[in-house]
């Protein structure tokens, strides 16, 4: 094991600039929800205070894979969002604790390697519930107000359906004067008010956006789609900006413009659409190849899938991961297996080409997305901002007879 | 967070005889795998040495999940085997040490809960290789003198595909006056050399076992199968014994005798087999309508799986296992969702009829096991004892002209 | 177009004591319903008389693609079926002249190449409402009365699904003196009171039937393996008796007891299941490879199916069929097409290794036959001979409520 | 039996004028196919001089079902066609004969009911290796003068995967004076040359065509899509005409642009993408909400799925078709069987919901078209006209090294 961080001591933009490869973590709450450590639904972060070890652990093992980012765990993690699921969070998880919290068990992981601490915030109720510009704004402000103390390296706006609150959240934190990277989790339709992946990316680049690209909700083939159309949008515009891709670790061909909150197997049957490393490494080859630097995952990525885009890439990087020792590059570990058929599987032809059958025969091999039968109305009342209590939404949904 | 520990302090054999419910724990080379910390393949567990923090938090995870039992990490840790893989284990590695980390690692665990601590032997290359009963039996004791050393609580002999050999570490294990469970890796067609589960079964008790059943290589509706005529053997023989189950959580319909191994999916490419959560409740109800006490699971099994045994058989249990503060029952922590079609998912009805789709619609739902196109003959020679060595295996290969 | 009858004029048995292959034709009711000519539900051949038309050029087709056996199309035709389908018949269509317009159509059209026809008689209401031995029998004699009268070849007594009934059957036609050929629509499990495969062969062997076998309800594969279980029993017997098998043309490898009936797609949603003409051409073979040699089809064979036969064992029988002029073997007539990768389908390997796709990602690949839920007592009731009437069968249903 | 025909004697454009549902007929060269007197490859009507007999069957058989049209089997009819096949014709079969036997067999099925004959053209080996327009319109006038001889009722151009043809097929018919139908075997993408459907529509209809729509290739769905198009471009310039749909009987949502031509599974192992009646049923339904009012199918329809249209359309049209004497409306012929749960099939919320499952658990639900690996250039050389002869595809083939 080389400890090679002494050579990369450089910020976020020095390495993309220098056309190095970064390689981003995976998705935490996904994870940790399987671990046991984080609750589907409200999908908060009082994790970092409840059980760090379970965190940082996590954090290692993506760090060991090969990830130069650590992201903090505060996704969600804003006051309004915290307060939202008061009743899952001990009143003394305040935001500031979680937040706080986040960072430093980053920042101690991150040490013990070559990684750089990003601090993240996502969307926020208060943008759903129609609060107005200052009000979202200064939710953004709070969160930054830690990772400030925290002195992260750089900052990430992750995880918005709506540009225009993305924009809000690049400007507030870029008044920080550190990089900011800002990706939505949108597919190739654009966002939830129809701006196009092109013009979602000029809008971010110019409200200060050093790096811009595609997080969640849909498949990494759907996603680089979705980063390419940001790409021609950027070239169109004249503008320059690196790319980022960190999409689910979940097959979703059948996707409407929700991503696979909408399919009917989320997030509890989501299994059988698990990406497998080969699928990964197609993913960093083609991610890659589309000029994408910032390479990393979201929800499903487990560490083994982040190692997976370390070895793709590890011809053009001149290094493997430390997780490499225990990984035979396209299965050659299975070499010594005593059935000559297993030992067949130890190439990269084989892996590449094999189609992994489901072992379910009585299920299908594509889902139509939930609320179809919705009226269109209704659903953009929903996607945007009218209704975002219970009880608007029960009226609503008398009304327009689901 | 209530400790019962104080509640449990009884032994496996008491805790069983009362009728109580005891929830094993999952697989761990596959987990640890997908970690980084384990290597498929040789599937050894040095991560017990090299990176104890990792195996810490698993144990941890099985045991805020429900695990009533702390399996020590030690599969496929005897002398040979780890000899065996030499090139791949850093010298000081020694199978004692191995053995004595998994072992002080589990304990430490299980103080912070309600578990016992059970020491596990595998089957072993010097079988493989034809080497006699004593030697054979020689490499058991020396894993279990390390697990008296240490006083584990009870001990397992696990994974075994002939039942000779299960019967010789029964017999060891025996010699050591504590408990002795005993699974073996078979499906409903019986061990390697054919014979039938029932005959397994009786041969394993009247050796010491005072637990039987099976572990890994199959789904869980194929073990319960397999467990079901090992009961029915029993029965048949006269003989007490309780039943216990430790399945893979992958879908194996199309597993030939040998189980998942001979799957052209083994081992890089078993995502889309990757039970549900609600496949584990119907799993666990199962095994205990068959009279099964014993209920865990194997390679594929995540903390979330074991979390949802508990949850399913709470009801008989009495409570809940501490990671369901982080779980609904049954989807219910999606009734907040802002979506109704969403919030229509937080029934036990919904996700129980549920197909989850596979994303994956270029793929077949099905597999034919590897190595049919074997010469019966040369199979069952290699799936005996005669061809252990590399050199040995090419020969045999080249002159079957497999 | 070479006139072969000449050299044919030999009766079945001679035919296949001699050695030959006897080319079966297809299914009627199924590919006449699709035509518009036959009834799902009560199936009754009617259209012999109301259009014969469409009858003689079915039965052309068959011979031309190689057919060497013409069944007359009396599939059903029993006075007491007929009558007890009354209303879909109008009344001058007697069982008489239903049967005797089938034999007219069948020797017109046998003449006009190489061909035997077969009188057919199968299972009858009177059996399943526990009517005697006596009245079953008189109503198979009444359709013999037509054969004698029309002279034909050979006699058949088809789709049975108990071998009682069945071997009245085959002691009624061994009246007439002519040879008999009998096959029941069971699988490997055996008739529906539960006799296996080999016994039934036995019986009917007994009985009189010097070729035995299995039609409809199974696809090709499964309905081999019951022939083989039916070829064991004779051997174990010591009994001689040329083996006959027309499988259906459907995939059905999901099947309970009952065949293709209770899959809930059967009869209207069939068309995913349809096999190709390389599926057939391995059936061929593997029906050849078993010592069968009356190869032909029930449900759903069209013309093409029966070519496929034809082709395949054209080694063997050293002939191809009319049909084959129309017909490159092994897709060679696509070797002059414009784009070269559809060119390159014209190759045996190609057709020969196709995992054919269904185009429905919606739909799963296995479905769970109908009925399962039914109580098994009721179910055996019903399949045995209790519920007959209408009236009957509702006050079971409400009774056992399914 | 009622004969209808008296009430219908009107030309095609009255009956869609007074809003009328005019359906059409099926498809010739699959079915007589798989009945033995088409070759695929060729796909030529020689069968009409060779075999009428079974051509006269099958159009008996529409007509049967509910069709308003008996289209001429003058499918690749042309001269250059026949020529080009010269190998598999025998040279007594003149262009002019196929014709005209063609129409004569049309003509008297015709007239045995409700129906109108229509002559058809389709797209010219002369238009893709080049022949000038002089040329192609003198094949397309050589059929015409046999429609003209035997009076047909109109005319249809149909088959042509370029606008440019197909406008000249339509100017040839157009001079004959009578209606004029033009549909073209094209998706959502256009034509060969990339005009879109929109400009295609608008192309034919100022061409002359008073009908226009699409046929063949593609499934009903993308098939209904694309006839949708049409009509948005004819609305747009603000030009009439009448909409028609003649898709295929194959589910193909994976083809490409080029339709079903390059799915590996054609044309030999189309079965599992079989639609069935009640596919075609939502089809109809769907076709006329669109206000298509000329509905019928191509390559895959046998009868039943034209009496499918005619029964799903039976309310508007106010009578059910003669072969539905056969047929009950949404399975209702089962409400006699005597399981209870195969009587409970017999209503339309059944099979309306049913997923039929394929019974091929070893096969994907799509596939990817062929031809995929050929560069681009090289794929669209062949598809526009400049690779016509076999020695310049090889040479063509060997330059791009497809």
């Amino acid at each position: 094991i080389v400890n090679l961080s002494s050579c990369f001591l450089q910020g976020i933009l020095e390495r993309l600039d220098a056309g190095e490869i970064v390689i981003g973590d995976g998705g935490f709450v996904f994870a940790l929800e399987k671990r046991g450590y984080v609750k589907a639904g409200p999908w908060t972060p009082e994790a970092t205070v409840e059980h760090p070890e379970a965190v940082r652990q996590l954090h290692r093992e993506f760090l060991r894979a090969g990830s130069n980012v650590l992201q903090t765990f505060t996704f969600y993690a804003s006051e309004d969002k915290l307060e939202n699921r008061g009743n899952y969070v001990a009143e003394k998880l305040t935001c500031q604790k979680v937040n706080e919290a986040a960072c430093d068990i980053a920042r101690e992981v991150a040490n013990e390697g070559d990684a750089l601490v990003a601090g993240g915030v996502s969307q926020t109720p208060s943008y759903l519930s129609c609060k107005d510009k200052a009000e979202v704004k200064g939710a953004f402000r709070k969160q930054l107000d830690v990772f400030m103390k925290k002195n992260v390296d750089f900052l990430i706006a992750e995880y918005f359906e709506h540009v225009e609150e993305a924009v809000w959240a690049v400007e507030v934190l870029k008044e920080s004067g550190k990089p900011v990277a800002a990706t939505m989790c949108i597919g190739p339709e654009g966002d939830m008010h129809g701006v196009p992946p092109g013009q979602c990316a000029v809008q971010l680049v110019k409200a200060g956006a050093s790096i811009v690209g595609v997080n969640c909700h849909f498949d990494p083939d759907t996603s680089l789609e979705t980063v390419k159309l940001m790409k021609e949008g950027l070239q169109a515009a004249k503008l320059k900006a690196h790319l980022m891709s960190q999409p689910l670790a979940f097959h979703t061909p059948d996707c409407g413009k929700q991503g696979f909150i909408d399919l009917p197997e989320f997030p509890f049957g989501l299994e059988p659409r698990i990406v497998t490393r080969w699928d990964i490494q197609k993913y960093a080859r083609k991610a890659y190849d589309l000029g994408i630097r910032y390479i990393g995952g979201c929800c499903g990525f487990e560490p083994y899938h982040i190692r997976a885009i370390a070895e793709e890439l590890a011809p053009e990087r001149g290094f493997l991961p430390e997780a490499s020792e225990k990984h035979g590059s396209w299965g050659d570990s299975l070499s010594m297996h005593t059935k000559p058929w297993v030992r067949a599987r130890a190439r990269k032809e084989y892996w590449e080409n094999l189609k992994p059958a489901s072992g379910r025969p009585y299920c299908p091999s594509m889902s139509k997305p939930d609320g179809w039968g919705v009226t269109k109305g209704a659903r953009e009342l929903m996607q945007q901002k009218e209704a975002t209590t219970e009880q608007q939404l029960k009226e609503l949904f008398q009304k327009q007879k689901f």
